[in-house]
């Protein structure tokens, strides 16, 4: 009889359950019912506390379509806390001390960049970890794809959409916030699939003169309004040459609850053109995971139950070239995936005439 | 030959097209082709700049399901600016003038309050005017339903279902600010229909500890997260007794973007909960009519297109217990129909134990 | 503490859990916990099997945007079987019986047309029945909206808006087939607000001669497409002049699964139009409720508790302007809501131009 | 100035638009305006008979998340037509006058598998062709993914997801038939995405023993419902052992209007289950393209227009591995991509317990 432990960790995203699934299926199809699934609550958390519980073959039913995650999540462990914590608890020995009392033959762990680091350092103190990766920034190491990216993409995409009818009627300069503190992949994605004008992604630092002089070129071309998609995590040309700490401390004084009210402010200054603000925030990971995600997370699940399997540990899935592969996490942990300046997607939306505000 | 112009005035909504292409085909039909339509640019700016032309049956064609308004549309007229401007241009006989230059057997205009103001001044002037009731606020008097509010009452229990899914998965206490400045329809109806646990309405001011209770109830019931649907123009108690003058100053002093970050700082001290806040803002308004609002602006159109055929001229269209009837504009300019506190909505929200915190 | 028993019956519909969750939250709230309510499974199959399970408060929680029906369904149980079976069982008697081996207090029964003819003969034979109307067709007489209607007919206008796209890129003749056997609500509503051009009900029995030439005029006038939305139980003039007899013989020798491969054949006869036909069939009544038909069962549902509370049986809840009344359950049994050919409705679809065929 | 043709040919899809969109933009940018655009009409047959229009820039402004294709389509013009015609005129010769008469530099050609074997004819005849593959088949050789097999694939889902609820409320076998005669991938996709319990392939012969044993292992595991996904050219194992003329002959008795009604029956036989059909349809390639096709084909109109300026002809532009890949029309012409029996996927579905009925 394999014992399983599962948990997710980090954010919620759009897909979670539909790999929950996947995983579970798989694994009762591969050994014969002769397998038991245990339920982490609460990502690491639920580990160190020793909170967790059996799960029957129907709880993974129904939850394919289904938003957020059955397990629960919370938020790093080490990012809040130390690991030893002020009660000199060692949370990474509750954690080991855990998965043994649990008989654990493998824990899958579902979870970003975050998640990701973590799940390395419990593989490197001797656990068996198979972990997939979930975020709707796409920003992790060794996949092409990770699932819950393509349905706040949609998200993010209609909600340019519906700003476009409001634009082509009034006529004004409008900015859309989407989320990315690090990368931009999904505004870079939204921001074309939306028909945004202008696209502002923390890998290219931005001039506020030339997307000021963009507007106002567009302005002249008769061109009523104007779009403009930007990350969360978007910054500019002389922020970019701060060191962290400056940066830091210069964003610390900035009088505007995120970047897109200074820009709306500074556009407003340079170009006197009315400019309206949207932050649809963090809805965009919420709700049921588009068809894409669905299948996405449902082949990272069955091949996460094939890693174990074949007792190949110390992996994560991943999407490369269409093909589900196992990346060791060591290759993994610590990295950002962010867009190169030089893709072939940013060279698609230039193509077209999209400005990167550079 | 009847001369027809037709104009879109005030914030864009769903439906304006839908309406448009109504009020076209209705007259198209009824005239029998012996109608020509002028369609005036950019509400009534338009009609002050004398910024109009001569529409096509084909212009109206596949515009069904289109957002925003195909006329363009601007802000009252009167609002920012004095209706004798600057260059001691009075505005409205600029508009007696256009009408009278375009010969003009009336005038068919899409508003909501502001709007419905100025159409019942140039009805007393003389001119020919027949209204439909348009905004996301369904808070135009005299009228059960206005086209966009169904539209916006869909976007924004989208929003809280996302929000949902997160909730479940975190649990946090969620604030999701909902448009509605004056009226609270929209927050009341996406609040029931999107699962929130408090509702927050301009018409019944809250008491801060009231719902840091209601939070504190629920989290010892076991309820792993609340949300709250909170109006744009939500109000405490004490706010509720200033004059209209403290009110101004009070909220200018309040250094936060919205009501929504306000109540987040007041509840998390109060309860140590953790809370987020989601404004999804304008794009409430945006994108293609839901097929409710499709309906309901094609039988306004047809009805105002009626009213024109009987030259039952200075009337709003309106719904009424399911019968469109025209409603005199005097009965309806500077007023506003808000939510009252006893009616069945209310009501049944409170016996599904929904809190508005009052 | 009071035992209350629920019940889902007959097709199933968008709303069915939002009415069963507005029925149990209410019923908590107005009883403060002293209530007992009983799931009674499949509907009268159920009933008359004995059964059913004792619900707890989570099990309504996480139901409000969930599609189908929680507690299953069946179809009539006097449809296919007689009232006394074949093994001489009386299936009435084990109706009462069971209700009263549950001791309930009241049964809030859930259904359309068929199931109100079952409630009612319940309620004569002594029960205490509250029933609330469920259809995606609209037809329950004494409302003038059941749950279920509003997602349905926003499903059949999606299929409408996606023909319309295709329909302009080739230019042919389109017949969509909505549902509704007995009443023409939904492909009304969906046909206006999805811009079909020729709407077929079976309250309007059609010429086909009159559709042919409807389709040659629009053809004439350069129109490259034209779209039938086209009811389930359409019927053509002559069919309309039939006895019930003749015309069941005459459908059965009908060659074509559905009435709109009949009506394919014949305009490409009359026509030499190339015609294409969609079926897109009952899937129109599953997925997730909109927010409009959440709304309207969580007011049912609140409002069927309160009729419970004051012991006001034998009666369906009802929306009729806009308030929630009781309406006695003798007066809806039997009864079917259709159509009325001089509705406000038909006549706004006759104004912008629309054809009934007639 | 260079002289650009468009024309758009075979069954519309989503995506059209997006695509003309990029190829038009990014001509302009690529020629800096220095660059005319001819829209042919309806496909090849406006090559044909000369009907075209030179395109200003707005014509493609607006249109990124239109359906259908603005430029019209026709079918494959050598399907029902011999190449010379009844009067003796040769269609190929005629669409080389035209395409000289308008003094292209290039034709821009988007089609599927039909299209492309005429786009080789012309490329053959010296004509310059560039291609974009679009088909919701997902079916053409040389090219990783098409524009419209993902929003078709998010229709496909939706339907499975509506037919989920009433099948979990009425518990029966249902049957939904998806489009795709040769090559089953949006069948795959979509019933993986779907939640699908057997899918049925074109490329997988099924066994209708097989399919009844696994319907009745899952009731007897006490599974309520089982779900097909059916395509449109899925075919038995007898019928995969017939030549092309006796499987014809056997079809054209069939007294089925679709393979789905003929399962329908055969399983309904052997199981005694009540079974219901749904057959969605062609609209399945209706409606606004999904955010990933939007992007795709904007990432295929920028590359032909690169394709262009390079002088780069007889090329379809292709994804291959996350990159646009120019593939010689020569190696397209005539092939056909089906699903590989052992392609990853079909293995993603196999692991979670899928059936395909084999």
């Amino acid at each position: 009889m394999k014992r399983i432990g599962i948990l997710t960790s980090g954010g919620d995203c759009q897909g979670l359950n539909a790999a929950i699934r996947g995983v579970a299926k798989a694994l009762y199809v591969e050994f014969k019912e002769n397998v038991e699934i245990y339920g982490i609550n609460d990502g690491y958390r639920g580990l160190i506390e020793g909170n967790y519980q059996r799960m029957k073959p129907d709880d993974f039913s129904g939850i394919l379509t289904l938003g957020g995650t059955i397990l629960g999540t919370s938020r790093q462990p080490f990012k809040l806390m130390r690991i030893v914590d002020e009660n000199s608890v060692d949370k990474v020995q509750c954690m080991k001390d855990n998965y043994k009392k649990m008989k654990l033959d493998c824990l899958v762990i579902l979870g970003g960049n975050g998640t990701h680091k973590t799940a390395n350092l419990l593989s490197g103190e001797g656990l068996n970890v198979v972990t997939l990766p979930k975020t709707i920034d796409n920003d992790v190491w060794g996949t092409d794809m990770t699932f819950g990216f393509s349905s706040a993409m949609e998200i993010a995409t209609n909600v340019l959409d519906c700003i476009h009818t409001t634009a082509t009627s009034h006529g004004r300069v409008f900015i859309v916030e989407i989320m990315g503190h690090k990368a931009g992949w999904l505004t870079l994605h939204a921001g074309i699939a939306g028909g945004a004008d202008v696209i502002l992604l923390p890998e290219i630092p931005y001039n506020i003169d030339s997307i000021a002089q963009t507007l106002d070129q567009r302005n002249k071309r008769g061109k009523r309004f104007s779009i403009l998609a930007v990350a969360e995590g978007a910054i500019s040309q002389q922020e970019a040459k701060m060191s962290k700490k400056e940066f830091k401390a210069a964003r610390a004084d900035m009088p505007y609850p995120s970047i897109s009210y200074r820009l709306s402010q500074e556009i407003s200054e340079r170009t006197g053109q009315e400019i309206r603000v949207t932050v649809p925030g963090h809805f965009q990971r919420g709700g049921s995971p588009c068809p894409y995600d669905r299948l996405l997370a449902t082949r990272f699940g069955t091949a996460a139950a094939k890693l174990i399997a074949n007792k190949n540990y110390g992996n994560m899935v991943a999407l490369q070239n269409g093909s589900i592969v196992p990346v060791p996490l060591c290759d993994v942990a610590g990295k950002l995936k962010g867009v190169p300046k030089d893709c072939e997607i940013i060279q698609t939306a230039r193509d077209i005439g999209i400005s990167f505000g550079d």
